[in-house]
């Protein structure tokens, strides 16, 4: 049986007890740490907790090896694969359980908390979200608005967007706040739209840590707060009266 | 310290390791039963595992008492309210954090998956659903037509729709998926829109549990199709062409 496992969105602890019962009972377990940052303290400190090793798998591993190296044993054995936060809204690993479809293995999902559900700590209602967008770091012949659309049709439908801000890991370099805000400031006066000084947002920094920042405000006020380490997510919200006396009252 | 924790999606083993701990360590347990259905089965079973007694709540008991039950209480001991899926999906939970703010009480939020993540088990990418509306069912002086809009909407951007199905807990009454197609096929073809026999749509039952059921198919082929016991959940999406495909080999 192959188990596709959430590690939820901070440390390993947002684990379920059913991921973590299936981690005890495996006979391998693997661990993918490039869709989401996973520190080397907590693998080994869930190593010590179920008491077996965790193979740590690149983005190659998964995606071009995972047959030899994970869903082939799982035919005849219990295979556990660890992924941060939910473990499907990292797209790609659909792939996997297709392939399971397809050798006929059985496999099961054990959900977990991701950012996608998370946000609702915002106080903004969870229904009201609408697609999201990612901003990446721009690049000398590489300057996407996409993201800003996407802003931009939710706003017209009355829907909050969550922000991604980019993340390049193999150069430790990560989207703050204040960066992802100057950058949609820019776009904002060239395209003549609606995002300025004024506009209210929420950022997030480490949400579900016990170091968390949320913070309710306008972007002039966000731009000079310090949010701390990484990660950083930003909401850009089309709020209603009740959310935003929330916003105000739990977050500025 | 008043810890709001989430239970998952299905049972309680969707609690996760950090949310055990605190029962574990809380002085007084309570549980809310009403903005998810939580078998009483699963509320004995925690129990055992915590070896403490859990206080159901009703939906007065956490809207006009949550004070003098259990938020008081939180300032000199560690009060722990259970609550289906992620805690803060119920969108009225936000107003408890409140209260502890202003009354200066420590609380930790402790997420879990909710349907808001668990759906791209379908194959569908998380970041492309839309808002999310529901469907009431129909009464003699009341037929809201608002959550077609919702998907409608959700249609011309590129976006899917979760669209969630009545529960009436107190009548025993759970609308099925078959009900919900009729609902949006009468609707459609009064108002001339998009939405027949011919589209695809998804509808997921139990998700989370042993038996859940996902299923990919036409609405003609969805409506004759037996789901199974509740809770049912409907998804009318807006494919890309890889989204198609897995839905298609995993689903149908």
């Amino acid at each position: 049986m192959f188990y596709l496992i959430g590690l939820g969105i901070y440390g390993w602890k947002g684990l379920s007890v059913e991921g973590l019962n299936a981690c005890k009972n495996a006979d391998s377990m693997f661990i993918e740490t490039y869709t989401n940052i996973i520190q080397k303290e907590y693998i080994i400190d869930l190593e010590k907790t179920i008491n077996k090793k965790i193979r740590e798998l690149s983005r190659d591993d998964v995606e071009t090896k995972s047959e030899e190296l994970f869903i082939d044993k799982s035919k005849k054995s219990d295979v556990c694969l660890l992924v941060g936060g939910d473990p499907l809204t990292a797209t790609t690993h659909i792939e996997l359980l297709r392939l399971c479809k397809e050798k006929g293995i059985k496999f099961k999902v054990v959900h977990a908390a991701s950012i996608y559900n998370s946000v609702c700590e915002t106080g903004l209602h969870v229904y009201k979200f609408g697609k999201s967008c990612s901003i990446p770091f721009p690049e000398p012949h590489y300057n996407p608005t996409s993201f800003f659309d996407i802003i931009e049709q939710n706003q017209k439908i009355e829907a909050h967007t969550i922000v991604f801000l980019d993340i390049k890991k193999d150069q430790d370099k990560y989207m703050t706040i204040s960066e992802g805000l100057n950058i949609l400031l820019n776009i904002s006066k060239e395209k003549k739209s609606f995002f300025n000084d004024n506009t209210k947002v929420i950022g997030i920094a480490r949400l579900g840590s016990p170091d968390q920042v949320i913070r309710y405000g306008s972007v002039k006020e966000l731009l000079n707060f310090d949010f701390g380490k990484n990660p950083h997510i930003l909401i850009v919200p089309k709020m209603g009266k009740i959310e935003e006396e929330y916003a105000k009252e739990l977050y500025s």
